[in-house]
């Protein structure tokens, strides 16, 4: 997905949100939003919006010299989902369709997203699974995911933040574990999660994770590790999670078949997709996707 | 009031607006967004934010070589308020006390405001009316500005916005016309009122209507005419409609007593001043202020 002019007050918003949320010195704030200001205007508009991120994260770590600034609250949502997760583990078992339920968890968790927001509480979190839990889901598409899991070989889930990862936990004890490698970032960005946060969560003992080498949002493959690049290459699904994935891998060309599962939290990828603010997204892409 | 680092994405976001509403021209939305950004990366935040909207709106009147872009919603809301205030004149005249009631008029004008809105509908206007008839005021504030009115031998009154003019001339009807001047903008800038708007509504006919030689919203006095510069410095009480004339003129030292009179429309304003928003606000500066 490309970005449009619409994203770019967004970036600038959202820069001066994550300079705060990083640190109190306001010099800090003025430097990364002026700064920011300056690329904004030059800013290619093809490239997605994930690319914009990337350069706003960079410049914060570079200011405020910390490596890896959401890492408290990534810890702070480990934890936290992990006790939702074990509360709704019961439930899943419990459901008629534990993969259904399990999908609309790992869909909700989505939420913890500090990218478009720059606050999460607990609450929200409760607020959003309840909600996934009866909203509509697009019609078919669950099926579509069951009969596409039960035909790869090689099934590549792609991770987005820390603290949903526990959710992607559920929803993988849900699938067939021998098939997965689940990849994560390779360093700090937001609060996109990495191998700590996988091994924090339990993911580690359950199935494979890998690292991607990128430090950018969502999948941009010019960023990742050869090795990633391999991985990705030779998959015959590949479950992406959250919007940044969506960002950067729905203009990609890719012989796998490509399911979408998120939350959409911003107007300009509605727009871009056809969804709504609020939608629980499971979206096939793929040049041989079959029902 | 300076501007704040807030009041960054904002301008951002405005500016996109803006160059939408005046033009269907994406290329022109996309050359305005980006010499914004570039302005804005190097902008002076000792300057209260009208400072920024004078270049916006100056950019997209050259980019479109349209010297008026807001002439239609200006005329349009001319007419909604002048049939509005047609309807309200007799509750005015049936109050208790028709001085407050028609203030509270005068500061729901003000909600037509193409600065901060991108749009607005009369259906907004009739939601504002009718809240502000039973919202509460400052206490003693409405008796403070009858005191000063009395007391004062010449009265100069800034208009803001067309539309929201019929309102002020609700008000004027109100107060000892004899004593009173009326100025609105030199030129065109967003929806605020011209001679012609004050015309349009009748103002010319009831009290003495002169402009203030500026392109600017609120009243930044370096850009005004000398002969403004003179009226405003021999007024004994200026009554200043609106948020940008408080953003331009709160810090500037005069001898008069000011009221402004304003519906709070944006949180930095609201922090600045200690208002909430949407607080219809009455409130007085002035170094020989007295009850």
């Amino acid at each position: 997905m490309k970005s449009y002019l619409d994203c770019i007050p967004c970036f600038v918003r959202q820069s001066l949100q994550a300079a705060r949320f990083v640190t109190d010195d306001a010099a800090v704030h003025e430097q990364v939003l002026r700064r920011v200001l300056r690329t904004v205007a030059e800013m290619e508009l093809n490239d997605p919006p994930p690319a914009m991120a990337v350069h706003v994260q960079r410049l914060i770590r570079k200011l405020t010299g910390n490596d890896d600034p959401y890492r408290q609250v990534k810890d702070e949502f480990n934890r936290h989902a992990m006790e939702m997760v074990e509360e709704l583990r019961p439930s899943v078992k419990k459901s008629s369709d534990p993969l259904e339920t399990a999908v609309r968890l790992a869909i909700a968790g989505n939420i913890i997203d500090f990218g478009p927001a720059s606050q999460i509480k607990r609450s929200d979190v409760d607020v959003v699974i309840r909600r996934a839990l009866s909203a509509s889901l697009p019609d078919g598409a669950v099926e579509q995911l069951r009969r596409a899991v039960d035909r790869a070989g090689r099934i590549l889930y792609l991770a987005d933040n820390a603290g949903e990862i526990a959710f992607d936990r559920l929803l993988i004890e849900n699938l067939p574990r021998e098939k997965i490698t689940v990849a994560v970032k390779g360093s700090p960005i937001i609060n996109d999660a990495l191998l700590s946060d996988a091994e924090a969560v339990g993911l580690c003992d359950l199935v494979e994770v890998i690292d991607n080498g990128s430090d950018a949002p969502g999948t941009m493959l010019q960023t990742c590790s050869e090795d990633f690049c391999r991985r990705f290459r030779s998959a015959d699904l590949i479950i992406a999670k959250g919007q940044a994935n969506y960002e950067t891998l729905s203009d990609v060309e890719v012989d796998a078949e490509i399911f979408f599962l998120l939350l959409v939290k911003c107007h300009v990828i509605a727009q871009d997709a056809g969804w709504k603010v609020g939608d629980l997204v499971v979206a096939r892409k793929g040049l041989g996707a079959r029902g």
